[in-house]
């Protein structure tokens, strides 16, 4: 049986292991505060071209936009996000228990286009009785989305100029952003994140670490006080070199590239072979995602050898997720596509 | 330079490491539902005696209070705590961020009496203004405690009685567990926590562990809805199993054990040093963490080799925390004790 | 210029003022404890038929939903409501504040249906994954909505009833209840809601009280520790006896009736009016709100003379909400009805 | 039987309800938007010789207190006050239901001094872990304390100065400033307060009217988004013109002056008393709140006539409060003295 169920099944890239095993009985001060931490901030800035910005590790998903999003806001200012939006649907709620609405708009193969994010802040305005509602005082998006769409170069930079001038903070959450910039489709950069947005993170749970995820935030005034709500939050690893020793390798030598390369040519293969052989998509994709339509038939027979995440049950079948990740088995993908094959409509 | 500062200076146990390589590329679901939690959280109640308690693996320490203490307690009521107590000075007000009061009593050697927390609950319950005060539903203990002192079977017992009679919970923090247990004055055992508490936690992280914390809960009832609150406060590690192996590790072939003698042994050996060579102490511990009182000529001194934590600052000199675990190596602590030796009041 | 643009525009009853003014100098005891709200309690249980429920006081119906949903809801755990339901949209994000997501579902004329809840409630607990989600605890209806519609008692039967095979807690905004209880059209009484709910509450302000909702909570255990909650919400009035004075005036001689009747009675005047008219309705409303779209003329010509709350904006005129009260002048309608007759269409 | 138990056992001051009633069908708009609010906004910046300053009303005093303390604070950040006061003890915990701790640090007679709040601030600033404590961000005072004392304009300067020194804002709870004001003891004015404090507030509730309690912040920053806030927290009054009316009157004719006199001219009658009859005192305290120590003979005879606050129980007798207001009256104030003379020690 093999798992495609998600990016998260396995451990880490062997070198993180390694580099874990290299430097075990180095002593190092607690919480973030060593060498390997600041190592893995300068490096991680360097790849953003952006010098200036700040570097927070956080152990995981929920936890960092929990912490970003509640550090940023005030009490009476909401997140606008997709209604497909992680932090919308599958957080238990995480925003709205540190006091916080999600402002959910409907998005479109799970993203918000400028001109939505223009509207909704444009009528907050314009009401006469808007201290009675939610002040939107921030976006949210991911790259890549919920459903493994991308915002291109161009969308995003509509979207942060809108955010500018209607004084909304942008964040996006990079739990896949290593699939989103090996993704042949991708035209948004590190260095484009970093300039159009307030913060972003990017993902080490999903791609190729043990856990964690490196927060960037633009300015010195929303950094400033970052690691108290880090602690209080519960966020700060008390050994937080595990986090630098983690992201310092996988910024070296190009190992977040390699990692998010590995699980886009998997999952090109398998879309190529769905695609072939006819089978109907639930969402059109381009990153490590896949949200195939199987038969009940087929799903049976699939069932078998592999595992994929139930997205929608229909009458007759349903959509699944199929994921890749740096760790997927190239055997694993041959059969699976021979088994696509094989099971192709008549 | 060695760093005696705190127990969380270096990686992991090499057998845990070991474990991790060793089950790198098997591929289990996420979120903590794999067979190696399922695995490790059976041998802890074996360990405990307690094979109706539940086990739930979390990250950290204060990650751990914050949620235990939020998912049990009702909006208006606060948790007693010794002055002392962690959740009431080092977690940047985790537990008030949750909505809830910690309601500090003067602790004696940072331990609280059954009679003090009887006293309280009383006054509380006889105050016909009490709707006006936030109500005492719940008991904070550290085993051992931030002072490195212990509770006797005996206190213990009483607290628990106590908070039995007047409606309240008995939560223990473990963070430093593994040396409590080691600890020759210690007559607390594992199946008496979990007889005796509603919850309390096996500390990893300064125990054996890259990190985790082990919470064990009585209760189905208070078990019952625990994982919808460790996603939500952002405690929910994707690869749970990291959490499993670990602690199945640290709970196979008694490691957890040899963790905390071998801190032990080693804070006993310079216990013995500085009151032989006449050094004083701020704090009374048994446990792998002392508090000495040095001069600003011996803090000088010492300063160039060694590390530790500045606990309290004195006109001539300071008390700080000498910290041993399960990974100081014996050569550094000959080395403090020969410079204790040499540095001894003429 | 004449004010219909909600129910507060005016003080209270003289009823009620008057016996402010006649109670004025005896002394009570504060915060509720007072004979007068004792006494009111005891006639607002008599209205309900149901002796054994519980009575509390809030100041205002934001505050009464806020505390009432976070004094019964557990952190991980939403209230499911209607997209237009005050909650949702008109109270800043208090019940977020709280901690608590609002699941708001899509409502037909302000509504929600059984079948609705029934499969909200049946997803959840079907889902692998509900952890990940918040988990629906509460049913939040609003009699008479927002948008100035009722549920039937069969309506309130059957969610009722889903809320009990769910175990949803089921609780009822009744800020406009006095117009809801006296609507032609109605056929759901205070004896109902006591019934068939954990908690509603009995408007005041909008139904000729200077302020306050009477919170009717069915259960012990329920109602056990809510003062507790309404004092840290910043609920509970020193002088709580101004709320006892109020609803015990509203409760004698059938004052909460007339003050319903009178506001029915003038809305169905100017109700059968549009009609005749020919004006179009925004939506259907039996109750004190009437929602009439008026083309930019007629709304210019209306505006000279009278003021409404705009409710949504058209290319050509815009729909506009009127409201009638207890306090609402008979000439005034008069001018109304004649203007809108003049008005008409040609 | 006459209640000295508090201030706020009686209704409203006459003048407030006449002027209740005479505005009663005057429609204005609502949440305090009115003209009403208007007019008593600028009668209190006047009288605060602090035009630039902002005026927000509120119902109460745990509602201002905690809508102020969690406007104005970042979720990483406390409060400083006294251990006794208002906020630290009597509030069921609303701050910390906020998610912010209250630092209490150890009055004296009630009141912090400037030294202790600067030792304070300082000590966090040096810490290096800082970030695993609460940020002191705020000082909270009252004026008059809990134990009827006083801050003289020395003392509030030198704690402003240190406030601003160290980036801490400053806020004062006025419940019961009338008595403050009209004391001889007392050099603080209205516009002291405005020029030294971010905001303070001043009581209604206590002060003549039925309840309100009128905020005053410093700087536009702090109040731009401050009617969100009050919405959010609940504590937006439908009819908001009722709080207007109310303080339009306090602050017309020297009212709120006349109020705050007549409670100080009573109880330095029964203070004279007091010593002149050699009772001991619990509490130092100049303005309306007495703490007389009486024997368990003296508090049975007492109390046939008179009910008070029980303030300790002692092995024989205790210390009790005792209230005067802006309605006490004269007769009951002859009679009490009449007994406290009768009842002196042999």
């Amino acid at each position: 049986m093999y798992l495609f169920n998600s990016d998260y099944m396995e451990g880490a890239h062997p070198l993180i292991l390694k580099a874990l095993a290299d430097t075990n009985f180095t002593q190092t001060p607690g919480y973030g505060t060593d060498a390997f931490c600041k190592d893995a901030a300068d490096k991680i800035l360097a790849a953003c071209g952006s010098p200036d910005s700040f570097v927070h590790f956080l152990v995981g998903g929920t936890q960092a936009n929990m912490t970003v999003i509640s550090a940023f806001l005030r009490p009476w200012e909401g997140v606008i996000s997709a209604d497909t939006g992680h932090i919308n649907v599958h957080e238990t709620g995480a925003v709205e228990s540190t006091g916080h609405k999600v402002l959910a708009l409907p998005g479109k193969n799970g993203k918000l286009s400028a001109a939505q994010i223009e509207a909704y802040a444009k009528a907050h305005m314009a009401d006469s009785d808007r201290e009675h509602t939610v002040k939107p005082a921030m976006v949210y998006l991911s790259q890549s989305t919920e459903l493994g769409t991308l915002y291109s170069l161009a969308e995003l930079t509509d979207i942060s100029n809108v955010c500018r001038n209607y004084g909304l903070l942008l964040f996006v959450d990079g739990a896949r952003l290593a699939y989103a910039l090996a993704c042949g489709q991708n035209d948004v950069k590190l260095c484009d994140l970093a300039r159009l947005t307030d913060a972003f993170y990017i993902g080490g749970t999903k791609c190729g670490a043990l856990f964690g995820e490196a927060v960037v935030i633009s300015s010195p005034e929303l950094s400033r006080h970052f690691r108290y709500m880090i602690k209080q939050k519960g966020g700060m690893l008390a050994k937080g070199r595990l986090l630098g020793i983690q992201f310092g390798t996988l910024f070296s030598d190009g190992l977040y590239e390699k990692v998010g390369a590995h699980g886009i040519r998997l999952a090109d293969r398998i879309r190529v072979a769905l695609k072939e052989n006819g089978y109907r998509l639930f969402a059109e994709s381009p990153t490590n995602q896949l949200f195939p339509i199987f038969s009940s038939r087929q799903l049976e027979a699939l069932s078998r050898e592999f595992s994929f995440t139930l997205w929608q049950q229909f009458e007759d079948g349903a959509a699944v997720r199929i994921c890749t990740s740096w760790a997927t088995e190239e055997a694993a993908v041959d059969r699976l596509i021979n088994m696509l094959k094989d099971l192709k409509q008549a």
